[in-house]
């Protein structure tokens, strides 16, 4: 970055928030995308410059900078994307959002919680603990992960299925726009359940992956803390079985909130990778269901309903955990799948089908696996059907059919109704693939709308929507 | 309408499906707007035609057709809109979609019913009745209101204190872009619960009141029919301990379906109006709270709980509802208010504010009525911050003061974190006021949405967004 810029950035907002140390700017450059996906991830271009602003305000500073001067901004949260989306590919301002760290409001009355961009769920969750009564259900993988982040993302993750994705969960916003004006969404104070004035561009920003704003403040909407918790893991001797067992339990009316499918070899190394015990010894294939009830004896009714259903399926086993400790163990357990395998796998495709359709995708998995004489171990939220399909190394390196494997893995998802991505987003590693979903047409209104947005495209330019 | 026009019109539906009867256009022509607020509702421009195309293929055809002749459509559905949203401003293409007529699918596996868009609610409701386990909950006043209008106008209602509004209720859509292409959204069968590939355009038409696209198909997610259901009167005597109640009932995770505040006046007016009887005697102010629980026992329990609470807000009196007769004549009750004296009002803005400021918003509104010298009585659903302020007829005419009180009550709303509208959406009656809640900026932004969307300004044109 040249000198002058880096002048002019310390103007803004100091000397002691603008670093240029090629070590740090290097940490700053990669997101987890680098870590576990080492042989694909694209590796940051250098010369980039860490920024850290103290607020909207300066953001507005910097992004009308950039405007001016034509210099790619990124916002930078936890680094916990998956897709390429926050990495360098040209010499950027990456705006670090770290002293946006504040919980500015535990409101009550409004049942939501109104966060700086760079608050963690880990930070939230802790935050909500002195409070006996509300809580946010959302989980992501990463307690690391920010919700600034989360918002840009629309992030999923397991605890999705009752109360949806972050999209459903965010009630208001701050954001300052690649033009520099700071705007809030959700009325002046973020907090509205209703609003019909307009087009809906807090929707629009949801998911946009930083390329339309920078999100600063969230308020997030909260939910009265179920009573009663257990998780269930129930075992299957067949794939197919446990899939077919996922709309027969909910069609029955039982909405758990958390409903994920894991296999025995991963789960299992998973577990060995952070000292703990994968409870269930029988089976090959698991249900992990997270149920949250009113009610104890709600748990078990629903609980023996689950069993009976599951049974019907060939069931081989069933467990249920009701301490927090066991409860918490699972959850940690399937949160670190993907970490405990990562020197293993190449990339991991995180498509979604049409729920029903999870049976048919696994089949078409299986001939895919014979196709290329591999395996494919595979991850579900199996409640809302998006898959994490793991694309293994051979012998330790990319093998020659990666590109064609994964192209396969994107284009049989699409065909029976799904989506190249249901949480990591496009990203880099995507950007491609977007053609298989979208006709030129609907492209040419996405580039509009970042047009209408960034007419400079400075803001995370080259991410998750074509350029011309 | 020129007859060049009406005969290539015709080319594409067939004779019978193009109609200029002066008085059947002109019924095509206004909606409820005109019907509610005869005195301020713009009347139709004269010359429109209205077309009935089959399907999705003969309204890209259309569209294409209107691009090249630049003449204006718009999208009719039951015509219940509030808001002045389908009212021709100028010579149209009155695009009915009643042909549309079609439920498509129920897919119990996914939980989610398929509709053609000209389907009520009042025939989505019906057909749901012949499955055991599965319902829809929205309720928007008006059962012959259209699922693609529903959609496209972001409906809200009472039912939404639960399960939230229409943009929670859409998974996936057909939409004819102005531009005529047939596109897709939520995956080509309209069946994904997450999808992060690109900007959710589906996300941005909900809400776009016909300006953006021609809903053809929707996909609506169904939910676990609850078991046992009770619709709970608190009676109070003050406006205050009626609203300050609302909170604190939330806040204790009770979540009702449904929670609405109305007045003794307005509601036994509607009840006298369809030949019913409200059956609380007691008090002026009254929460009505529809309860959906999985068990009857728990609808006592939190029937005890609500007692208790109200009881701390002084309420005079608590009635319980439970046999489906008495139920449903308390929501038709609550649905009559507005057209029962429709004869005595002018107009009725649906401000919404943060839902802990419903009491703050009511002193407002008696400093208003004081400053006026007028009564403004109030509808609201009190679970979501959402009111209908209603500013009634003096002396049976438009009272000189009707443009100073509604700016004030929208200006009022948006000054405590409010909005302009929480459900009817903008159409022609709100245009100007957009401008109290959005930046230049921002409304800059959203006419390029419209021009990405809509280059030639055919659909719609005038309505929701200020155009240039």
């Amino acid at each position: 970055m040249k000198q002058v810029v880096i002048n002019d950035l310390k103007k803004i907002v100091g000397d002691k928030w603008v670093d240029q140390n090629p070590e740090r700017v290097l940490s700053y450059s990669r997101e987890s995308t680098n870590d576990n996906y080492t042989l694909v991830a694209p590796e940051p271009i250098e010369g980039s410059v860490v920024v850290k602003a103290a607020d909207a305000e300066e953001i507005s500073q910097i992004l009308k900078y950039a405007n001016q001067e034509k210099i790619n901004v990124i916002a930078r949260g936890a680094g916990t994307a998956l897709s390429a989306n926050t990495i360098p590919a040209q010499e950027s301002i990456i705006l670090s959002l770290e002293r946006l760290n504040k919980i500015l409001e535990l409101d009550e009355e409004n049942m939501l919680l109104k966060c700086e961009a760079a608050v963690s769920l880990g930070d939230l969750n802790e935050r909500l603990k002195s409070n006996d009564h509300l809580y946010f259900p959302l989980h992501p993988g990463d307690e690391g992960a920010q919700v600034g982040g989360m918002a840009s993302m629309n992030a999923g993750g397991v605890r999705a299925v009752k109360h949806g994705i972050m999209r459903n969960q965010v009630l208001g916003m701050e954001v300052v726009l690649p033009t520099g004006e700071i705007v809030h969404y959700g009325g002046s104070e973020g907090k509205l359940l209703k609003n019909n004035a307009g087009y809906d561009l807090m929707q629009l920003m949801i998911g946009s992956e930083g390329t339309l704003g920078i999100i600063t403040e969230v308020s997030l909407k909260l939910y009265p803390e179920p009573k009663a918790n257990g998780t269930l893991i129930v075992a299957f001797a067949s794939r197919e079985d446990a899939f077919a067992a996922v709309p027969a339990i909910l069609k029955k009316g039982i909405i758990p909130m958390a409903l994920e499918y894991v296999e025995k070899d991963e789960i299992e190394l998973a577990a060995a990778d952070i000292g703990k015990k994968w409870p269930a010894q029988n089976g090959e294939y698991f249900l992990m269901i997270m149920l949250s009830e009113a009610e104890e004896d709600d748990l078990f009714e629903i609980g023996a309903q689950i069993d009976q259903i599951t049974a019907e399926h060939n069931a081989v086993d069933m467990l249920i955990a009701q301490t927090t400790a066991e409860r918490k163990d699972i959850l940690e357990i399937r949160s670190h799948i993907l970490p405990a395998i990562s020197d293993k796998i190449i990339d991991s495709p995180d498509v979604t089908v049409p729920r029903s359709k999870l049976c048919e995708y696994l089949n078409i998995l299986n001939e895919l696996e014979e196709k290329y004489n591999t395996r494919c171990p595979v991850v579900a939220h199996a409640g809302d059907g998006n898959l994490h399909v793991i694309i293994l190394k051979e012998a330790g390196s990319k093998p020659d059919y990666y590109e064609s494997l994964k192209k396969d893995i994107y284009q049989n998802a699409v065909d029976i109704g799904g989506t190249i991505t249901g949480e990591h987003g496009v990203g880099e590693m995507r950007l491609e693939y977007l053609k298989m979903m979208y006709s030129e047409r609907e492209l040419e209104i996405m580039e509009k709308i970042k047009d209408a947005f960034d007419p400079n495209d400075i803001l995370n330019s080259g991410k998750s929507i074509i350029r011309k």
